[in-house]
């Protein structure tokens, strides 16, 4: 499987074919083909081709796909079946929404904690996720490695906070805080989530659609 | 200015150059180029270059580009001028935690109203935001008439809520349901949030980086 030098907008294409490979499957289909998927995707079949390319061959010529083979492929890829560890910081609301209803395990992850430093909040549990006292997270961290921390404290708070964690040993950052957060530290990797590109997007589109 | 046929890809990285030209003039930053700017989102000067010309022109051959003029110029094309007028549709978790802390003015949005059908939110308020029965939805509507509707009901009544709302005249749905709807509708637009798909590309990321 060649994965030198693939580009930000390939793998970030990977989560929509997997996305829409588990519809299909859920919905029974067994075979589909790089036009049928790019159709239903708004992509090129070619485009489609060209990043399937980009791990190795996974169709046959004139055959299309198999669904299950290629969503299981992609999901590998993606490592869905890797079983990584995640921690909830900042048990607010949109913390609570994560915890409550985010597909986690669908998704390869499992969620072992919330940390917060709202005593209101500490010692309670969402989904069965005990949020605990942000004052116990190294002592906490030491035990349990985490592969990604969701940051979902206030804005103000980002920088301070991925700071300490990244000290922690922590190495993976899912920011939903709605500060650019990137990394100068070698091996630690962002991804920030801003709903206000996507709010902007449709605000351009519904001008011009 | 012209605007037909821009592709997906260009209008998604409009709100990046906004948000970045807006951290630069938060700075007092006044003069960029696409080369500087380039560099600080991880895309090509030539890219940059390419994705504004789309829209005319903006800066001056080897003077490079006047930070607050651009901003003010994408923010016009995005359309933060417009007022547009926004309900929230589902006041759980993560609808409160939009109203809570979502820049809405910033983005050119005033949210007018919440809805749901827990008889214990109904009647409260988030951050100013009232919470009203979604069984008044149709007159309320009719006497306020909004852009966009931020989706933020459970998976399962994502499809009947916006049907209904469609049927409203509701053109706008900024969709966090993780369920995928697209438009058979003329005009009506949809844009789906999907977080899973950030989460799977920071697996990747993790897996590869």
């Amino acid at each position: 499987m060649r994965k030198e030098n693939i580009s930000d907008a390939v793998i970030r294409r990977l989560p929509r074919y997997y996305r829409q490979l588990s519809e299909l499957r859920a919905k029974g289909i067994t075979r589909t083909s790089s036009l049928s998927l790019g159709r239903e995707m708004g992509i090129t079949a070619s485009q489609i081709r060209q990043d399937f390319s980009c791990f190795g061959e996974f169709g046959q010529q004139g055959y299309g796909y198999h669904v299950r083979e290629l969503c299981e492929e992609i999901g590998r890829i993606l490592g869905v079946d890797r079983n990584h560890h995640l921690i909830v910081v900042g048990a607010g609301r949109l913390g609570q929404a994560l915890m409550e209803n985010f597909p986690f395990a669908k998704c390869g992850f499992t969620v072992d904690a919330a940390f917060d430093i709202a005593p209101g909040l500490i010692g309670s549990a969402v989904n069965g996720i005990t949020v605990r006292a942000m004052d116990d997270i190294t002592a906490w961290l030491r035990e349990n490695p985490v592969d990604v921390v969701a940051l979902t404290v206030p804005r103000e708070a980002a920088r301070p906070v991925s700071d300490r964690l990244i000290a922690l040993g922590v190495r993976g950052f899912w920011n939903f805080t709605n500060l650019e957060l990137s990394s100068e530290h070698p091996g630690v990797q962002f991804e920030n989530i801003h709903f206000s590109d996507s709010l902007l997007t449709l605000s351009y589109r519904i001008a011009n659609g």
